[in-house]
């Protein structure tokens, strides 16, 4: 019966078998020392002799527990017994039990396996999947039910470019930049509220520390709001409840990472201010006009909000017409939509959508669109749409954020670029 | 303030402002009786004229709620005051209110916005948000870690049959037909024990009432398993909490649908034959000696399962290498994997996968593989690779015989088969 190394201390005295990988070994005259690693953490085992297997094998040990102070945990085990369950080559591309500030990125991504072995590059994932949780456990609470969309869609809706084709059969079909149109028929459908965790893709061609061309959307819909406004209180109250959740099960972490998530009063203080005032506000900041919001812009935003409202995010609203897709609801020759600043990068776009059918006619031409080109979207709002809008948060970019990671890729467990496609 | 169909009768005697789609007009001389849907249930208002709107437009409507027999629910709304939120046009593709088992198929999917505000139909999904929920609910207790792999993989890694192409920059990559070696690779890389919800994709031409080209995946894979018993516990032990779990939230459905689900204590019973078995218990059954277990078997199989153990499931084990692929553990010239079948269909594919290295190098040539070509996959194991497996469930296919739905697809939102690209 398997001991995991965190629970060692309260067996001491007694025998245990203990399994997991070989952290580090030290020779010691006649006495051997092996760290065990295990999914919980790590225990010191003692051999009074060489041990016959490398780094990171997996080995299963058996052996009385007994305290000593100088052990981690102020335990060990005394082996008497050890199967090696599956040895380790010896030539590791780089060692599992030094820094991982000192493996390149590349290194760490080409080599997966051998890179999350590292407990701190691990916790990344521990993290994150505390984050899914935590999102879908907040929406059900409210009453949103999950879907699960196709990412396979027939027509690009919004034009080819940006868009993976993909060879269906006899079609060509694209791989989905979002299930956003898929959200918005079940708003339509009835279902009033849905959010679905999911894979989206970007063909863009840009390799930066902020970009994947495939992530994890958190997508939420919702119904009968009144404006975009509904939305942004929705998307405080899930990262108030998402943060405080990383708080309670993920302390560890955030201390391994010198990292805090914010707190939900702060949280609820996140300002909201226009498109134009952002910008007057990066002018002023940088000295210099500004037209657009660019990544420098969305760190000087943030540190203003930090300054004058004490929360390092940001809302930006009324985005012009000409900035926002097709589907963005018209507040004259603006929108009603929004986007979301958090640590000076953008981690959700968002806003509420045509939803009146004559609106929507209205607007495709505009853009250079045709109701036949989208004649499924337009079909959505034939028969009794209600006002709506949603918005999506991008898992690796949130985890980024949390932890203060330089590059989203590294909260990517296998993230794909232009280049990379393996492993 | 919107209050939601199902909370009226609590607010007897006031003023209330409901939201929904108009589900049903009935005119009786003076007055008009409409039935107001929202996601919450169904509603009667009451007009003394004739409302101008149509079947299926959204409004809000605001009056007082006063007691009525004859209304469902016993309550009724009279209202003084309507607003037209989005109106329907009056070309409904088919009539939402009424028998929905009367609407075929393909119309059910080609309207999927409209054949989803059937509330029947759209409870469907309802209990499928509910198996998401419960599925990652039990695995997180267990300390499985969620985790998102890439649906975009290099090489297949089982040859490219079945598989769709992407065009993927300057390179050509596959979408992945399930997250295995994903799910493997983080085996190895410590975390021990994780699970996937995510699509998976098979480029299969069949179109039965069985099959999608596109599915969502429950996946699963833990370490320092003895052998692949330790996996059928795992799966009975997660069978019965979603059992559990669709029986308290989703009893209401179970009646509409006038379905079941098996107890904790009848899932435990769920026997577990070996393929040998398997085939002699249908070749006696049917009469006639079989050679495979086909879509008959399975349903025989599922009867026997039944007639001997009060239960509508069956583990079929020790399959034959060759109907196995390459990485399943051989136990001579069987495998330690299995099958399940649940109420005459394979719900899951699983088993012990090879650990060792030098097994699995011994392994590849035999399936016509090189260690070259599957390279990354190779290098799993290079390093120290617990005893594991793992298995998935098909959440399309749990769905659908939970329900008794005739066809998988009915159990998908936006199905894709070789025709179906759209919605």
């Amino acid at each position: 019966m398997r001991t995991l190394t965190r629970d060692i201390a309260a067996e001491s005295g007694k025998q245990v078998e203990v399994s997991g990988w070989v952290h580090r070994i030290r020779e010691l005259g006649a006495i051997s020392f092996v760290l065990l690693r295990d999914r919980s953490g790590i225990v010191q085992l003692v051999y009074d002799n060489k041990p016959d297997f490398t780094h990171e094998s997996v080995i299963t040990a058996r052996g009385e527990v007994r305290a000593n102070e100088k052990a981690p945990g102020g335990y060990e085990v005394a082996v008497v017994e050890t199967e090696l369950l599956a040895p380790a080559a010896p030539d590791l591309p780089f060692q599992v039990n030094g820094d991982p500030d000192k493996v390149g990125l590349e290194a760490v991504l080409d080599q997966r396996v051998i890179s999350l072995r590292n407990p701190k590059i691990r916790d990344i994932f521990y993290l994150q999947s505390s984050l899914l949780s935590s999102f879908a456990e907040y929406l059900r609470g409210q009453e949103f039910t999950e879907i699960k969309s196709s990412k396979l869609i027939g027509t690009g809706t919004e034009g080819g470019t940006g868009l993976f084709a993909v060879e269906y059969f006899e079609n060509r079909v694209y791989l989905a930049q979002s299930p956003q149109f898929y959200k918005q028929a079940m708003v339509a459908s009835g279902m009033e509220r849905v959010f679905e965790i999911g894979a989206a893709y970007r063909a863009e061609k840009h390799d930066t520390p902020r970009h994947l061309n495939e992530y994890v959307s958190l997508d939420v819909e919702t119904a009968f709001i009144k404006d975009e406004h509904d939305l942004m209180d929705l998307e405080v109250e899930i990262l108030a409840h998402v943060f405080s959740c990383v708080e309670r099960d993920c302390a560890r972490i955030l201390t391994e990472y010198d990292a805090r998530v914010p707190s939900t009063e702060e949280i609820r203080k996140t300002p909201r201010i226009t498109h134009d005032e952002a910008k007057e506000i990066i002018s002023t900041k940088l000295g210099r006009r500004v037209f657009e919001i660019n990544p420098e812009g969305e760190r000087v935003l943030c540190d203003w909000a930090v300054e004058t409202h004490g929360v390092e995010a940001v809302f930006v609203n009324a985005f012009p017409r000409k900035k926002r897709p097709f589907y963005a609801y018209p507040d004259g020759q603006k929108t009603s939509s929004f986007d979301l600043l958090f640590r000076g990068l953008e981690i959700t776009t968002g806003g509420r959508r045509i939803n009146e059918y004559d609106m929507l006619l209205d607007a495709l031409p505009k853009f250079g669109l045709t109701e036949e080109g989208l004649a499924d979207y337009a079909q959505i709002f034939r028969y009794g749409c209600p006002p709506h809008g949603g918005f999506a948060i991008g898992l690796e970019r949130l985890t980024q954020k949390i932890l203060g990671l330089t590059n989203v890729k590294e909260a990517s467990l296998f993230p794909r670029d232009r280049k990379r496609i393996r492993p």
